[in-house]
């Protein structure tokens, strides 16, 4: 299952928690790598092909207490199975660059540190489920709590049932964040996200472009 | 979370293959102890609670290649953690008996036995979400596989996604129900379920009457 072995598609995803700028950074991203001539499949969870978007609605929709965050963690892994079978190893197969907005890590960040699901838990499911169609590159998109939730407030997300979880749960979620690019450096690269969106696109790039040698073409 | 130390409640569980009467046998045993006196809570899987429900809907709608076994295991279980947290736990707290038609050997059965997901990840996620509310009894009604499937296509059941499956599949559900009761001798009975619905459910009474003491007042 190894998609790296038998191709060149390669597999980023951001993350980060709320009104971190992930959803504009992905779209400026996968702007430039089409501008190279790549094939690109923008994508995000929860969701992402045709089972997982039924069950992100699932998710987002009534309010944050609908459901335990054992059930989410399951839900989302089932989406998230869904979304790998029939959206990204097809992608990556082929040789496509997939670019996905929020993956595994927000599972580990919102239900397992946010929420009290056992990490090792987490991590039996996403061995099952995951295997090693593991990312090539995450971006986490860091900023201090108050400041994204400030953010997310202004642009009245309707989606967000976690905006009123309050500043302890949003700070474990960041730090959950931080905490996996920690453990998993070579995979891992973290942005100071509270800055404007083209100069953290340029940090992103630049990274970007360090990571993978078929970018450096200038 | 142990329920049987801290009260009588009673968890009782009917599981089997297509047309095997569990349903009729269910409301059997319901009504016969709620002569008894006692408080019944009859409920059934996928389902049995709101959210539950919701997921079961998803799963039993369309053909039954919607989702991957993997995908299906991980909403099951989605399912069966809201049902267990809504509607059993707390019922077998209140000292209530609970008498559900399908239970994690389903998944046992479908998705491992019938759909081949790994029988060591479904224990993990087993051992997460039902934890230690195991059923007191598991009552497994076994006929050949023909003679069910013909009961369950000539009753019309329009949400059984499994008919089209194919003989070795049902096989491998049969075999996959009769190696967990064999594994798990003190937990389970096998029922001859090819015989008519009285000798069936007086069959199941006496097996009742003999594993709870509270039964044999006449």
């Amino acid at each position: 299952m190894s998609h790296i072995s038998n191709s060149t598609g390669r597999f980023i995803v951001f993350e980060g928690g709320e009104g971190a700028g992930k959803s504009t950074q992905v779209q400026a991203l996968v702007k430039r790598l089409r501008d190279f001539g790549l094939e690109v499949v923008q994508t995000r969870e929860p969701g992402g092909s045709p089972g997982a978007e039924v069950l992100r609605n699932l998710l987002v929709q009534g309010d944050a207490g609908r459901w335990s965050p054992m059930s989410e963690t399951l839900m989302m892994y089932a989406a998230r199975s869904d979304h790998l079978e029939t959206v990204i190893r097809p992608a990556l197969e082929r040789g496509a660059w997939v670019v996905c907005d929020r993956f595994a890590d927000s599972s580990r960040a919102y239900q397992g540190a946010g929420g009290g699901v056992a990490p090792e838990f987490i991590e039996q499911i996403d061995a099952a489920v995951v295997g090693d169609t593991q990312p090539d590159l995450v971006l986490v998109l860091d900023m201090p709590v108050e400041a994204g939730l400030a953010r997310a407030s202004a642009r009245g997300d309707k989606e967000n049932r976690f905006e009123s979880k309050g500043l302890a749960f949003h700070e474990r979620l960041r730090q959950g964040f931080l905490n996996r690019a920690a453990k998993v450096p070579e995979r891992y690269r973290v942005f100071n996200a509270d800055q404007p969106i083209e100069p953290l696109f340029n940090d992103i790039w630049r990274v970007m472009a360090r990571a993978f040698p078929e970018l450096r073409v200038t």
